[in-house]
């Protein structure tokens, strides 16, 4: 057969997603369904991305999973939804008589070897990218095609996004069963060549609430969550993917920060209540305001994760002005180095700190990587090195 | 007559209150009506009260006003507001053909001379307690009694609920003119004797957004604030007036701490965003919500107005056990005694400081001071002696 003459191998990469209109909250904690549509810009993966290497043989016992160098608990159940709706969709496919299915593959354990290229410290969610990664490099493996977001959305809600490139929505759905909870591309990452996206990365003094948990709170407490899913998020997608349209800035800036702010709004309506912002996050939030009334235009916006992290969306034209502006309120700490890094800049405030990381373009969605020597898995299996 | 044989001068205090279901929002900016009913705590003026003393005399040439030792402008909208309504008040009860009114009065103009106990920077707001002594003054010195809390609210909002002592509602009407917008008391101090209030002074780094254009700013963009006014309010409303009736601590405290929650969360869901709560509020939020997980049941409570203060609620009996936490996670600082004053301790936290103000317990409404020496303005007219 096929699989015995080349070995059934595949790498690709895949891309981090930063959600202008915010996902929080789910209305089914297993399939991973969310209470409202959230819409994203994916990250080019010149400089953050997951790369995933997935081999298939008969001679593997078990399917196992090597995260970073280290091997990892291949039972977590989010990991097992993604292998297992990957081998039933390509079951399904083959029942369907699928010529192109190499149908042994299907009795096959596989080895999965995911590493990323940024710092968890970055407070990136590294978890979209990981996990469309893997479904993405799964799928291949078992030569499933097509929509596959569904199922990336089962290892991490935002993985969805992360499955294609440029502007992205996360259609909540409306199904039990979660098959119309998939992710769109609004516009390509060719509409918008103008558009870049800052990450500045506070220290955060102590790790903030997961936001498995803490989404799952403020559904259970969180009045103004209900409201905001229901009465705000509808229109703001319509709203918001106009904007993108017809690339308007300022409307896609307002409205970025708009639900940023209403998203951790929630989380303070949240009993108990959770913080994300930190008194840096707020002293970023009150610079954009300040910079943009400077100008009468909106000019920059900021967006936040569960994290004290800020993401800034600005224009091209934009960027080496507010560089310096950020650099003047956030001066560069003279001691030490330990809050800088490759690549970025280091500013102290008090005691807090605030790195530039990288300065992005919006990207395409996850590839194939056809260079061999780009696997992080070798012939026999196993990860070629330790990271 | 009468007003030759005494001198007209009237000498009362009032009291400062505490919100626990916040007011935020008006729906008529100069008649000051709320977008939804409040529901307060008036604090025991044995240690912070506002004094005002009226003089009115037929040879002053124009009404005058001194607040804190200083002259100030009497043509402030709001002070002109509450002067016109209790003279218009004052002539209807004379046209009514009310029999202890001395009519002379009417024509004469007065002076006011007004005090606070406390420190402007102790972030309480002084302005209910100073409108609702003024109001409450001016009322005795024009012979006008009953219903007064929708005067003092056209000064301050919040005024008209230090109107009335212990536990008080303000209704927030539907009237176009407000006259059922007024203070209500719902339960008498002597209700609940054990509740305390311990008032916790957090440094603020900078002055914060004001509350009159702050809210005016919530009113006009936020989707959360309109909701919780509609839908979230009256419910929480009702259930705290029958948490204060049955003395159910843990859900009076955990409705105002929701409460205050929410408040907040409108502020961050403003547009631009509005913080009140600083680094120092959020560790005591977080403080507050581990001990009460300490003892497996809700002891203490927190609530924030617009600043960074925090106003605690708990039992007599665990007042001790609190403060000492408190001190234990914000040490007592060493050097300087900047943040310290008298009968209060104070408590460093990298850079920020706490302190604890005063231990309260409920108190009564605006009183009558019967001594002649405790009056701020002289025969004269004139301020005794600059405060």
């Amino acid at each position: 057969t096929s699989s015995m003459e080349k070995p059934n191998i595949v790498t690709c990469t895949a891309p981090v997603n930063i959600a202008v209109i915010k996902y929080w909250g789910k209305r089914n904690e297993e399939l991973i369904l969310p209470i409202n549509s959230s819409l994203s810009v994916t990250l080019h993966q010149d400089q953050l991305k997951t790369t995933t290497t997935v081999v298939a043989s008969k001679s593997f016992q078990e399917d196992r999973i090597w995260l970073n160098g280290k091997e990892e608990d291949i039972s977590h159940p989010r990991l097992q939804s993604c292998l297992r709706e990957v081998r039933r969709l390509a079951r399904k496919r083959r029942n369907d008589g699928n010529p192109s299915l190499d149908s042994a593959v299907l009795s096959h354990k596989v080895h999965i070897c995911s590493v990323n290229n940024f710092p968890t410290a970055a407070g990136l969610a590294s978890s979209a990218a990981g996990f469309a990664c893997l479904v993405y490099t799964l799928a291949r493996v078992f030569g499933v095609e097509g929509e596959l977001s569904a199922i990336a959305r089962q290892g991490s809600g935002s993985a969805c996004r992360s499955m294609y490139g440029g502007f992205v929505q996360w259609l909540m759905g409306q199904k039990e069963d979660g098959k119309d909870s998939v992710a769109q591309q609004v516009e390509p990452e060719s509409h918008w060549p103008e558009l870049r996206i800052l990450v500045l990365v506070a220290s955060a003094e102590k790790k903030p609430v997961g936001s498995t948990s803490g989404m799952q709170t403020s559904v259970e407490t969180s009045a103004l969550l209900k409201h905001r899913a229901e009465s705000v998020v509808p229109g703001r997608m319509a709203e918001m993917i106009e904007a993108i349209g017809r690339r308007d800035f300022a409307t896609f800036a307002e409205l970025t920060m708009k639900d940023s702010n209403q998203f951790h709004a929630t989380c303070l309506d949240t009993y108990p209540p959770i913080f994300y912002l930190s008194s840096v996050s707020q002293q970023v939030i009150n610079l954009v305001h300040r910079y943009n009334r400077h100008y009468g235009e909106t000019r920059v916006s900021y967006t936040f994760d569960a994290g004290p992290n800020a993401v800034i969306f600005t224009l091209k034209q934009h960027v080496p002005e507010f560089l310096q502006v950020v650099q003047h309120f956030f001066p560069p700490e003279t001691n030490g180095g330990q809050g800088s890094r490759r690549k970025s800049f280091s500013f102290g405030i008090n005691q807090c700190f605030l790195n530039i990381l990288f300065v992005f373009q919006a990207g395409p969605g996850p590839c194939v990587v056809d260079d061999p020597a780009q696997h992080l898995l070798g012939s026999d299996g196993l990860p070629k090195r330790t990271v």
